[in-house]
């Protein structure tokens, strides 16, 4: 690749997040397909446990999906209609590995409210792997790590989990 | 447009939002100016309006101002001095559409403490289209959409509306 | 410069905050040397102040910390085992002043839990200076500036300074 054909590369990538997140927050499933590979995977189990307090009570462990059908599909299980959901990507770090295969760890907080049920404002990463096919850069894999939960209630007050 | 003219352009207008967040946090007014095209409009209806719990009582609607002195002028009468505001702008999505034109959606979250009077926690888009005009990329017009509003007491606990 | 060049150094300057923030927040301290010039400072004096608030009560006035093994030791000295931190860069200002020196304005949010101790959700500015040196872009200064910090309890709760 030339230095141009990188900063392209990591233009396409950096916008890959940022769309995944408005899509979920907005419950467009419909456009998530797309941002994901045939073969993408997405373990989400740190998705409501906290690296210090631990799994949240009540809640079952998210899943490892494999397959992009599989990824859809736990993305939107996790995603019902009454829960507002509000994700954002900071800045992180894009690493080309190859002309179509790349990495980034991508900083995110996010803000949940499921009233009557949870509400939690967390911090966390998704270590991703991309891949670029069909003329598209998409991500093929996906691990999510906590860094912390904080439970409140649905004022937005901390609560004991 | 060449690749390279691309990646600039959106290099440049990559970094408006975060001049505009930093200016009207530190209410540095006189350089909001140059960031707005002179037909520029922003509406700014949702400002003060959670997508959920509706209108803060009490709190007019703010406006959609309509060129660029009412835009800086609107945007001066919703930062009053005793209001101490932080603005983040989180990885957006940013899109040319010709030359000398293109349009972002801009994830960001606030907190905004006005002693005595309000304090939230928001969460929400900026829907921006942008134009280029005496060789710099402007806003041209800016729509902020809500996703969320935690209203807040002085100390940051959560309050019912 | 040529125009690809400068798009070189601002993407690979944008990556030295997530990266800085990722790995004090892993408290993976061996990574930090190289981010920084051997001639790096560091104005941490804001680091646990509140623009109106001031000072925690009981807490030292973080340091001016000079030359790179300072900063380092600095940054390590005010990240305590204990310390649960989330650190969160959002998108910034960063411009190109000669091939190798720029300089930046980062915008970042922080959620700290030293449980027993101290607990806060902090919102501010680094504004960096950057050097090539070596091939690589460094912090060749960095200063930190506070626009509010909430003080809060274990569960996340705003309490009275």
């Amino acid at each position: 690749m030339t230095d141009l054909e990188k900063l392209l590369a990591i233009e396409e990538i950096r916008q890959l997040r940022p769309k995944y997140f408005r899509v979920i927050d907005a419950k467009e499933f419909d456009q998530l397909e797309e941002l994901f590979t045939p073969d993408a995977w997405f373990d989400s189990q740190d998705a409501v446990k906290d690296p210090i307090k631990g799994q949240y009570p009540g809640f079952p462990i998210a899943p490892i999906s494999r397959g992009r059908e599989a990824v859809v599909q736990g993305i939107i299980d996790g995603l019902p209609p009454a829960l507002q959901s509000c994700h954002m990507g900071h800045t992180g770090e894009i690493e080309l590995l190859s002309d179509t295969t790349a990495k980034g760890i991508i900083p995110f907080s996010d803000r949940l409210l499921l009233p009557g049920v949870i509400a939690t404002a967390g911090y966390g990463y998704y270590y991703d792997e991309y891949e670029k096919l069909d003329g598209k850069w998409r991500i093929k894999s996906a691990t999510l790590k906590r860094k912390r939960v904080i439970f409140e209630d649905e004022l937005g007050n901390g609560v004991a989990l």
